[in-house]
């Protein structure tokens, strides 16, 4: 697939290649400066495996005042610099030029403090997701936004894609559970964006940060906000005759006032393929697929749950299934988590992030099916349908270039759709290299060149992560 | 009190007052564009009353189309533009200048629809807070920030300020339930940023324009989320026998992991000045009173409530009074609500706002309590104790200057302490002009700096609410 450009690669870069490797150890340890091949290859693509390029050299700083130098030594001799936290992006958001140094966040990964009384916690940016909460999880503590890669994946990461999950319908995606940064310019000035307290005034540049996929500088550090455990939390199932059933039963439930703290749809293909892995009891007869979770006191989820059970027997639900202990929950959660490398186990596929006015899902989930089948291949579905934000799948043999070519074609369609019934191009995974040139099917040319001017003041020359977010053409330099 | 400066009036607009008033009346209809001085004075001041400027002109458009040509005309003919909604800002953010166009959006005061499926409601700015929720109370939703001012604030105010109120310990501020706006900027574009889809990829100018204090551009319409009313709700009144033990029971709550809707404390000043208002039952030989409110099933409220009288109780509480009824429950919030009214009845003040980390509470009431005595003044302090958000209100005699510089220097030192103990100048009142010149003890110059270079993308010359936010020395202009 290489439907998608890259900027040119700028030859005065690749011709410095030694002239540059030896500047970066200079200010680094030797070690912590990657660029021999072999272990360059390592660096050459993320999750979104469809594009790759080697890249000029990787860095492993440990501290931000290694970042700092490493920024102002790329700044001065404008080498383009892509920032990695695990490589989990599913957008190619870390996916490398060949004229460009990788700083990888890897080596931070430590949790600096801990504030219980007032929620917080602040990391390193290349700590995991899921690491932050077993260390907060010993005071019944956690950080809420749960990517199904949280294993893996970095809060780093997190911040740059403003990462979302499952379990976002109630806590919300990475923004709002984000309190401050450490940010290093390109310049090498660090700077303190927000902090533990509220509001500090100003403009707001924590927000612009998260989300700004790399494009404003490194965030070396970050103050996020911890929650309390729920007292217990309980999952049921609920198998549906049609997909429209599932998608009307989602928006009865949203539109009655309650909040899940999850509302997952699966279809059938989707179902199949994570019940073969997980064995947790999915409902095989089933068109779709609910996983709807809610949170409280025994009486409070019995009391809620009831409620959602009297929704979905209005929806034509052939299957009712709670989970009975925490075993089941984990099984329930496992087939779900692990839909995409159970996906990866049957076929090659792609996996699009787009969302849509919840009310919408019947219709839309008609028309994917539509446009998937329209270029005669196959897709499942799985998604976090209380806030409209789908992943469908689409299965594809890697190595047949035209059919490749084919999922790719499909996978924009179905975006454009999510944008033409009023939702937009990403969810959660960020626009990174994947969606690039969709961003004027989404935006106005005048909302693209202010957010392009606005970049613009911390990269006025396009060194940060360059080849993603803005599509190539119309660029605004400074 | 005219310690702080605004900046030098430019004689050149001033002189082409009559022209200037003549080209806005080409623009929209005669009737929306004042001149007269007898009427332009009711927009010389906001809440933030200590300081007054006559503006040039006030404009009161009723479409995005006329505040366009409005901004074109103003960039055009260099008029610094000072946006104002219901003109309820305590830190002067609506405070006008001489030279300046005030642009009033009190007549776009519509809800253009409403989404229960997906809980949003898009309205214009000039609505008032309180009315979105009106008009989806009908079907039992609300709109979850709750400025004190919320009968008369709107709800573009509420998104230049950021603004919060007792209830946003557990709904979160404007930020936090702003989904989109419409943005017009200086040149007359008109933005649509955000909306109701999740996460639209791209820079978050949403999260940059919530907060920017009318300095980015004029927010003509919202998407804010609205949310299902809770099943019941219920307060609970504590008296301490000090301010000391308040607070630090306030601090075992959130560290017990409770969130309850809100927190309130009031110390002894406060809860007589608020008792005599109100009748509300508040214990009159308390030293300091906590409201706390929790929401859900009566058998949620009362198992979380029971949490709570056990924590106070190992903070030498003295009285403990549950509301009973629905009356009881308006009396307590009304006393709470009327704070600044009720102490505008007795004295004159001026309202700080500033954040804590909330384990300091205690030592920052001791330390609040000996910067106002220093000065020979009196304090009460309300605030949102569950948040750590401060409203110290420092009572003088507005006719004694000497009194009234005293007043705006506790003030002003109070503030520094909540910076100081890691905390910032303001919880949700913003910056204005009241603040201004106190954001580099907040702020490194590197941060404020990096601020300002990205308000001149959207203001390179300084004329949208310029007297604002930061300090008048070393101002970046592009």
């Amino acid at each position: 697939m290489t439907m998608i450009a890259f900027p040119p690669v700028d030859m005065s870069v690749i011709d410095r290649r030694a002239e540059i490797a030896d500047g970066l150890r200079r200010l680094i340890p030797g070690e912590a400066v990657i660029t021999d091949l072999r272990e360059l290859v390592a660096y050459e693509t993320d999750a979104f495996t469809a594009y790759r390029r080697v890249p000029l050299a990787v860095v492993l700083p440990s501290t931000t005042a290694e970042v700092a130098e490493v920024m102002k030594f790329c700044a001065r001799n404008r080498v383009p610099v892509v920032a990695r936290g695990a490589g989990t992006s599913l957008c190619g958001g870390a996916t490398p030029q060949e004229d460009a140094v990788v700083l990888g966040l890897a080596k931070m990964n430590k949790v600096l403090a801990v504030d219980y009384a007032d929620r917080t916690a602040t990391v390193q940016a290349g700590i995991t997701n899921l690491a932050i909460s077993a260390v907060v999880g010993e005071r019944n503590f956690f950080y809420a936004p749960d990517p199904s890669s949280q294993l893996a994946c970095t809060i780093g990461g997190n911040i740059a894609m403003n990462s979302g999950g499952a379990h976002c319908l109630k806590y919300g995606v990475t923004t709002n559970n984000l309190l401050g940064v450490t940010l290093v310019t390109l310049d090498g000035d660090v700077l303190e964006l927000g902090g533990a307290a509220l509001d500090p005034g100003g403009l707001d540049l924590v927000g612009l940060v998260c989300g700004s996929e790399g494009q404003l500088g490194i965030v070396t550090e970050a103050v996020v906000r911890i929650l309390p455990l729920a007292e217990g939390a309980r999952p049921v199932l609920f198998g549906f005759a049609s997909s429209g059933a599932a998608g009307e039963c989602v928006a009865d439930i949203i539109a009655a006032g309650i909040v899940p703290v999850a509302m997952e749809f699966m279809d059938k293909p989707a179902i199949a393929i994570c019940e073969a892995f997980a064995k947790a009891g999915y409902p095989l007869d089933a068109e779709a697929l609910l996983i709807v979770e809610v949170e409280g006191s025994d009486e409070e989820m019995a009391a809620t749950l009831a409620r959602i059970v009297e929704i979905a027997r209005r929806h034509d639900v052939r299957t009712i299934k709670e989970s009975r202990s925490a075993m089941e929950t984990a099984a329930i959660w496992k087939g779900r988590k692990s839909a995409f490398g159970a996906t990866g186990r049957i076929a090659d596929y792609i996996c699009m992030d787009g969302t849509i006015p919840t009310g919408q899902l019947p219709h839309v989930l008609a028309r994917i099916d539509a446009i998937v089948k329209g270029y005669g291949l196959r897709v499942a579905n799985v998604f976090h349908a209380g806030d409209g934000n789908l992943h469908p799948l689409i299965l594809y043999n890697v190595n047949d270039e035209a059919e490749a070519e084919k999922a790719e074609r499909a996978g924009m369609d179905i975006l454009k759709l999510c944008v033409d019934v009023g939702g937009c191009l990403t969810g959660e995974h960020g626009v990174g290299i994947e969606k690039r040139d969709l961003m004027r099917h989404q935006f106005s040319d005048a909302d693209l060149e202010q957010q392009m001017r606005v970049r613009g003041v911390f990269d006025p020359g396009w060194l940060l992560n360059p080849a993603k977010v803005f599509p190539l053409d119309g660029r605004v330099t400074a």
